[in-house]
């Protein structure tokens, strides 16, 4: 399946979540058992070389691609979450957003000192949310070796951003506009 | 790896949400790419035969083992969400929890007439969630051929639950107490 037939598979809702923003659904996608195992084996081909200790998925739709590519890499997958998601004793970062603020959680000693890992969501748009799992990543003392997207919207330059914090960034697909 | 060992890497975190309650978190599982390749591979074993069509998550958790799972078996991903996250137009159910109620969504057609279905959640306790999101799918019209769980409180009767309600279910590790 080309890179071509995989965008096809991913549908556009318009005014979602607010007017004027085209969501990029990847829903249908992923319902494709096909479309599925070809974006995560395009993801696993580019992962793969840098050898990574640990995939870490970025709540709630980054836990999809992030797992799945973890387990056709047999490496561990560590879920960064919302506040007050994990049980256990956690690290967090403060991050500002368009509207307001937000509050990213890792569970402490999860992502070890020196931890090679590669950083998944579904989609980036600014790249905010990517930024903050990226900063707590490092924090903990973690090489992160990439942010891997499914989905890159460039027009919103998340991508660029990342790469001037000096986080490779790669994605499979990319859509033009907001 | 024996389901020992993979149960030797689930933590229990004591009063968690609430007190009283022993939180069995997986995530020290998933951090262990061993551990989780194990894991999705016992589960894979299990749904593998039952020849699904797709392979249905509940959010958040859900999502990780549940595409994980899709992945492995070349079949499709379908998140269950709740209310308000899914993009497009979405099908619901209404539940009653211990506190409170809730509602679960799904993209409408995502799950087809006569689809045939497997429904994984990570962990299952009084099984309030897992019965509405089954009771759902098959409302669709969908055959919920099973539902995995890589969890099961026994003592807490929900995969009990499910199979008055005539679905089969199967986990892979149980824990006594609540």
């Amino acid at each position: 399946m080309s890179i071509d037939s995989l965008t096809a598979l991913v549908r556009t809702i318009p005014d979602f979540p607010k007017p004027g923003i085209q969501f990029r659904d990847i829903t249908t996608l992923l319902a494709d058992g096909a479309g599925l195992r070809e974006l995560v084996d395009h993801m696993a081909a580019i992962a793969r070389p840098l050898d990574p200790d640990l995939i870490v998925g970025v709540e709630a739709r980054g836990f999809i691609l992030a797992a799945a590519l973890a387990h056709a890499l047999g490496k561990g997958f560590v879920p960064v979450r919302k506040a007050g998601k994990l049980p256990g004793c956690t690290v967090g970062i403060d991050y500002v957003l368009e509207y307001g603020a937000d509050r990213l959680e890792l569970h402490e000693g999860q992502v070890p000192q020196g931890a090679r890992v590669v950083l998944v969501d579904d989609l980036i748009a600014t790249g905010g949310t990517a930024r903050a799992a990226a900063q707590l990543l490092r924090e903990q003392g973690a090489s992160v070796l990439m942010a891997l997207f499914a989905v890159d919207l460039p027009d919103l330059g998340g991508r660029q951003t990342l790469e001037e914090d000096g986080v490779a960034t790669a994605s499979i697909m990319a859509f033009a506009g907001h």
